[in-house]
């Protein structure tokens, strides 16, 4: 679905809860068409239910400022505003390792931009990396169709080399190259935890 | 980060349903000084800035039903609901191991209420554990001042007892026999991985 901003700006391809925002009586969890995100929530509620790994996409931090406590009826939000999330959108445990990551789409044909990350999600996967999680991108191109896991290391290089004035995007060839590709399946629809097999398999 | 409100209005402590829902027993967790919850976010705070841990409070999930977007400014929430969250309120790395935990508060001076717990969060531990998670829950008897981290085993023989007719409370010597209390030191104010560092060495 596409959201129109009152100043009919176009959206921005990259996450934002500014973005994603669902119209008035549309739940935040209201289908979109087949977005990364819903792609990858489908497949973790096979996971979840299949007994084969425990992953969820956490909630979009909101700031209250004021609510309301109507008598016998449920508190009303009467004004709030997001914030920006501290770490990544999900996390969970898998055949013993902590797992986390963030998902990312780009329309953008050769390479992906690094400023669809912000330096507080990479600063998160460094701490989770020391204590021994399992950390990735899930890196989409939605103009090819195509759609990687990328090891948040190899992330972290490019990353490092832009602060020190290299380039600000990751060749798609890298990727391919460095990522697993996640190919479509009927269930789950990707099939991500074969490429954290071979993550887990390496680490040993 | 300190976000300041165009009303001036002091933001309110990030909601947590177990103890803003209005529910029978709301009136029973009203008015605290410093929360458990409170001193769980100063403690994973202390292990986050020391590297030992990753642990984080998962936000509380919102329904949007009507969001402004005013020009040059952000997006305002003008009506939401709560939603009751799905799995427990806190997770992360830790040692390499996938730690899960919900913290509770009673003011009952003998047992724990079991009411204090939903379903759907036994449930999501009991997946978790299965991934091989360390899972438990802190639970605080505030007016004894006595805080204890209970293994979510103990949890489970109790609330499956309760299902087939048993006892709807966990005695306070069964917590105080079974879990590890937690003392209150200066730095983490809750050091409660102390207590995880046993339950990771009974695993072995």
């Amino acid at each position: 679905m596409n959201i129109h901003y009152p100043n009919g700006q176009k959206p921005r391809k990259e996450y934002n809860p500014h973005r994603d925002l669902p119209t008035p009586h549309q739940s935040i969890y209201a289908k979109r068409g087949m977005s990364l995100e819903d792609e990858i929530n489908h497949s973790n509620q096979y996971y979840l239910a299949n007994h084969i790994a425990v992953i969820h996409k956490k909630p979009t931090p909101i700031q209250l400022v004021k609510v309301d406590y109507p008598k016998r009826s449920a508190a009303v939000i009467k004004e709030a505003y997001f914030r920006r999330p501290s770490t990544t959108d999900y996390n969970g445990v898998y055949k013993g390792y902590y797992i986390d990551f963030d998902a990312k789409e780009t329309r953008n044909k050769r390479s992906f931009p690094l400023k669809n990350f912000h330096p507080h999600q990479i600063n998160h996967m460094r701490e989770c990396i020391k204590q021994g999680g399992i950390c990735f991108a899930f890196i989409k191109f939605t103009e090819l169709d195509l759609i990687y896991l990328l090891p948040a290391t190899i992330l972290f290089n490019f990353w490092d080399q832009q602060e020190s004035g290299g380039r600000k995007s990751i060749p798609l060839a890298t990727i391919a190259k460095n990522g697993y590709q996640i190919g479509y399946r009927l269930n789950p629809r990707l099939p991500y935890l074969d490429a954290v097999d071979q993550i887990i398999a390496n680490k040993k």
